[in-house]
């Protein structure tokens, strides 16, 4: 429908004016932001509100897989939205191979409030091992995509901002075989052990929000 | 309400702040990206969670027209914003027509997540045809109204932002009548054949969000 | 709550780092284009689908209210925006009380797709003459803020660009009078005759979504 | 999952591109725009809509919770976003743990549609009380996470502007203690006198939204 934007990838050394249709910077950066800030948002939607008939704090207490679903898929969107901002400051520019991927990437964020909603509403059935292995295949997926994002503009030195970017990327695509690697033994898990596959994405959780406030307090008060 | 806004387009040797009331090349991009990535992120909304009670793989696989109209939908927003944030990188500023037409875009893009949810509902009734019809009206209208923009902003040198980001213009205006022949016979064969309407946009949508990935392979390994 | 953040206006001759602590054009810019983009696009949530078990044409046909409260909002939302997007290009940057003003529209371009849904549902009853009256107060109010917030922008010469920018923002506050007026009328006219400030609704829509490809005709052809 | 991307945050005086995975401000700015904007627009789908065959205005009237809600939370994610806007002005970039706490400041920002629904709802019950005190920690919440993150980023001197930026950040911060022994009130409140803590918040409310337009008044007339 729209493939037809696409044209083959041009020397670096082309002028910006005869690079063909490609999106600038801020554009691929701007979309990318309204998809994780919706999707991450849209979460909430999900949090079932007790009737004005039901006791409120049981109600409440009894919705927790909801809560625990809303915090977690909070938390993954909020590190691949890290990271995916991390990447675009050493981008000098996008090309339309990093678009389709990009593209596919918030294709598997934005499906996230559909798969947090089919887990946490089986989580207390007996298909529990089922819907958190759909939950893990969707985070793994993204979590893929975002490596091959990095790893496709690490390779192309017309979209990579300068050298020292360079090894950053290669240096950030090596470290997040730790996450994949996390991530795939919870679709493994899923089946056999779900709780185990859910603590892994918990501690992953817990690790993202709370860490950077523990790197509070290592710091040497400051000297003015 | 608010036409008072519009005052007659100026000549571009005219000083930017005698323009009138144009509003930005930013907020334009921003503004556009807004509605992109909120209609692409809605479409997650339509999308059935089984209740506890029931099978959970019967019934995501019952569902899989939702699926199909989810990635297709997907795919052909993120196909309009491609050309579309490629459409502000060959600008120089927008004008009142450039907005207007914009606006008419937007309206057929915020749409389509009501169009994909009634293909989708309609699509195992005897009523497919009709379905099909209305949604690929839907995408062939902001097929169409794009094309228009890219013809309009090619035709008005004040928009443009250099002679070779006008050939540029011209040559994806040119290009776009295959997009734009395609969803015209999906539209005709909708009442006739709709699996083969809907087989066309999945041909399109298979073609966007992986013919990059494909790309990726044809590349020469990168020298340092 | 946040009134702290409040710190009297301060000279123009001020330095940027002592005006305190007012938000960056960028972001007074960002914030609003996402509120504006969300509520244009969340007007389609309340379109109606027909379920898989309803005749789609009639269905559809049916619901002719809810098309006109989406065409007409979405007509309102975007002018408005349109206006506001032209508004800030005259700007310089926005102080506490451009902040506040700006936050009141925002709060009733935000209400805008309850109201409209308020109308719809009630257009078909009895009571159409209350719910066009809701519409059109709504409508009005939108339409006052963004007035006031031009007129408190163009007597502040630390906010305006320029002096040619000044001169633009006084005549389309004049201009805006004719807008203020029309849709003054229709609320006066709500209670007596609801499908005359309808009708009144519709011109304006109409005329902001197709005027400018009116314009495109009455352009002579471009010489290169 | 993503805690791979958070390396130690190093010395002011490294080189732009060797501070590691930051996110630059303006993605950070957009993200937050993206999530504030879309927290306070989503308000509006908890507005109940009077079916066609109720009453209207009776309607309206007995869901004047909802609509007290509504107006208080737009007011306050409004007021959050005000502040946040102000600080990032007078940064110069972010780090791991301003990203870090900003995500938590977010999550409670996200939430709020939902504690606003909870709150609405049992306000006319046995339980407004429980329905207060919950709407009051998130709000409460809110506010101390976005005081944590000014105090951050005033004591790190590589994420300030400059040190007039400092000294505002520093005086802002002490301003926020105010906002801050309010809350704390209301959520002590809560329990014993509920509808003095709701009156708590709608005195916040009515500062924001109309102190502004107070401000225009006191304001003398402008020279030219």
């Amino acid at each position: 429908m729209h493939n037809d934007t696409r044209i083959p990838p041009e020397d670096s050394s082309a002028k910006p004016s005869k690079e063909g249709f490609y999106p600038a910077l801020d554009r691929f950066s701007a979309f990318s932001d309204g998809v994780f800030a919706i999707a991450i948002t849209l979460l909430v939607l999900e949090l079932p509100v007790p009737p004005a008939d039901e006791s409120l704090v049981p109600a409440l207490l009894e919705a927790w897989p909801d809560f625990l679903g809303y915090i977690m898929s909070f938390a993954f969107i909020g590190g691949i939205w890290l990271t995916h901002s991390g990447l675009t400051r050493l981008m000098k520019r996008g090309d339309t191979v990093a678009n389709g991927i990009n593209l596919l990437l918030l294709l598997f964020v934005a499906i996230l409030p559909f798969s947090t909603s089919v887990m946490v509403t089986h989580l207390p059935t007996a298909e529990v091992g089922v819907a958190v292995l759909l939950y893990g295949i969707n985070v793994l997926l993204a979590s893929l995509t975002l490596s091959l994002l990095i790893r496709y503009i690490a390779h192309e030195p017309s979209l990579v901002a300068d050298d020292i970017a360079d090894e950053n990327l290669r240096r950030i695509f090596k470290q997040r075989w730790i996450s994949i690697g996390v991530n795939s033994i919870a679709v493994v898990l899923a089946l056999i052990a779900p709780f185990i596959a859910v603590a892994l994405y918990l501690i992953q959780t817990v690790l993202l929000l709370l860490f950077p406030l523990v790197g509070m307090r290592w710091r040497p008060a400051r000297q003015r």
